[in-house]
């Protein structure tokens, strides 16, 4: 069905789709090569959104020479006016005969509308070429169509016996500067990083994208100028705070880059404009950071719906402590983690990594599955995906 | 100095060396290659303490043609009458002329002298050639020669999160069946697997090696006759018992190969002649281990000195609880640690990994480096070598 043409033309698609991911937020990475045969006459991806579509960018450098061209799209083109008009009928226009997508659109107001907008104008339309990697580039925007709620990557960083910190809280320099420099392409990948307030009073973190620690490879990617650090986007800042204790006086709130205390209720407080209060609902399930003295808690569940719903998060990405780390996997909110382990023992009266009190037996310890291990620095990096999440 | 024919045939001979790890035990792995330019006409490895070295298998094969030949040796000629004649003589006596080693050996009884005993018969000897690969193939015959201790290898299992138990003590599956075959070839390769009678009694272990669990791979290492698994070597067991709480109705005692209970002193219980009792002293140091009620503790360095002095064990495997484990790093007597990761998350109030009580100071955690992770099944395994150990 697909020839080894098809296959190498839909891989570089992938590949330019892919510079998009520290950029594109809310939106899909997504990129599309225009070609006659094995010659590419145009090629462009997304990012960011509010411009222009990666068929777009494609079909201008084509021009003419997209007529009687096969289209590779690493997403099915859509078929609605948002932002910028339908790319399935700028397609349709520009006369291409046989369009090759990698997936479908999961995004309802699309799911398909794209492909028969295609095919009623007598293009030929195939899909599913390299669809595994078409949807391990937009793990956050599939899942969010799909069940309302955001991807999950939970962070933790450990001792080989997974220890976070002594016992009397020391715990500095666990993970290496090259751990510390992975997680940051991390978190420029993320719509938003999720933390505790009992982070923010324990270390005062600044949980944001540091260009001048992000490697040259990754400032390669991001869209390139004469300043190209000025295409840096911030991942949201989401706090949990039910008990309004975070102060404006906070190093992130000083940060560029949005904020959001999630909370019971709003303080009277004076903040700089990019932090904002939301409001979310309380839960009976008790999180117990052991840093943090909370106790009334907030539904989790509820707050990544809302921050789907209301702030456009595909993909969190989350630092904190044991308990909210925790809480998580007990409201199997998480995807997949991100386990930095140091080559270090710390004994087993130093602090633990993930508080899930009361099990009993095996039977119910929660399992993952390894999609990957390696060495980062001296470090490990070994991700796990949670059975039974998407 | 070395040309690519020199390592090609050195590569060849470690290969054979290799093949002896099954069975050479207190010997050391050896294997050699003898070469008439680059046709081999001679080749051997030494397979059982006892049985005739490398080198006189490869001039057993060689017969005329070592006259004017290269012999390649993974480690230095052996210069003293032991329950051989010295290989050193009898490469003399077969007229090669050149003789290229990967290793001075550190056995004190040659230590060059095989070398010098080749040379005073105008012989050209070479040393030094993949020097590295041939050093690792005989870890605890080194240390034991260098510094009378033998090579430790500390195998742990637990969930990601470090945990090998719930708190209610259940542990069944955390490790997979492909992680359990691992841990046979590597008891397979030690001297001598070392436990405790808290493990003992808590679980009735065999800590044997079982021929239908080790890979066929392994299986074909084994010296090759109609019935190979004849030549299984069972690894001394080793158990700490400084309160003779082991009794002979368990079941290690009934098993093939040697027992020994290292105790303050003898009881007068009668025990399979397989099982020897050893008398260690006591030190001052505490070892806790959550399942032992040990109060008095043996002094571990004494036991390890011991176990090479009176008993040539080279090289210890050891499986035990988190007491054991963390006695043995804060005594600076384990060289090399390989940790099974479960894909697991079991919670901070699971039973921890290592026990090491008293850590104030990030400064002051044992700090390893990692020298190999890969994945075992669903299980990852780490290799990390104990900085400052040999």
């Amino acid at each position: 069905m697909f020839s080894s043409l098809d296959h190498s033309m839909m891989l570089h698609a992938l590949q330019l789709a892919k510079r998009g991911r520290f950029t594109t937020a809310p939106n899909p990475n997504v990129g599309c090569v225009i070609a006659q045969g094995d010659h590419i006459v145009g090629q462009g991806y997304h990012y960011q959104a509010g411009q222009p579509h990666a068929e777009v960018f494609a079909l201008r450098e084509a021009g003419e020479r997209a007529k009687g061209a096969t289209a590779y799209v690493t997403l099915e083109p859509c078929s609605h006016y948002g932002r910028t008009p339908p790319c399935a009928e700028a397609l349709v226009k520009a006369n291409v005969t046989r369009v090759v997508c990698a997936m479908v659109d999961p995004n309802p107001k699309v799911a398909g509308r794209g492909i028969a907008m295609l095919e009623a104008a007598g293009i030929e339309v195939q899909t599913g070429l390299l669809e595994a990697d078409a949807k391990a580039l937009n793990r956050g925007f599939i899942k969010r169509m799909k069940t309302g709620l955001p991807f999950v990557q939970l962070k933790l960083a450990a001792s080989l016996d997974g220890r976070t910190a002594l016992a009397n809280g020391e715990s500095k320099w666990i993970t290496s500067p090259q751990a510390r420099a992975d997680v940051q392409a991390y978190r420029a990948q993320s719509g938003a990083i999720l933390s505790t307030s009992a982070t923010v009073l324990a270390d005062d973190p600044s949980l944001n994208v540091r260009w001048s620690e992000l490697s040259a490879d990754i400032q390669a990617d991001y869209p390139q100028s004469d300043s190209p650090q000025d295409n840096l986007r911030q991942p949201t800042r989401i706090i949990i705070d039910s008990q309004n204790r975070v102060s404006p006086t906070c190093r992130l709130a000083q940060l560029p880059g949005q904020t959001l205390l999630a909370r019971h209720q709003c303080d009277q407080l004076t903040w700089p404009e990019s932090v904002s209060q939301i409001m979310v609902p309380s839960t009976d399930v008790e999180i117990t950071d052991t840093t943090s003295t909370n106790a009334a808690q907030l539904d989790l569940k509820a707050l990544m719906q809302q921050l789907v719903r209301d702030h456009d998060i595909n993909h969190i990405w989350v630092e904190a402590g044991a308990g909210l780390a925790g809480a998580l996997i007990n409201a199997k909110l998480v995807d997949e983690l991100i386990l930095y382990q140091a080559p270090k023992l710390m004994g087993s009266d130093s602090r633990g990594l993930v508080d899930l009190l009361g099990l009993t037996s095996m039977s119910h310890v929660p399992t993952l599955t390894i999609s990957d291990v390696r060495t980062v620095g001296p470090d490990i990096r070994i991700t796990a995906s949670v059975s039974g999440q998407v």
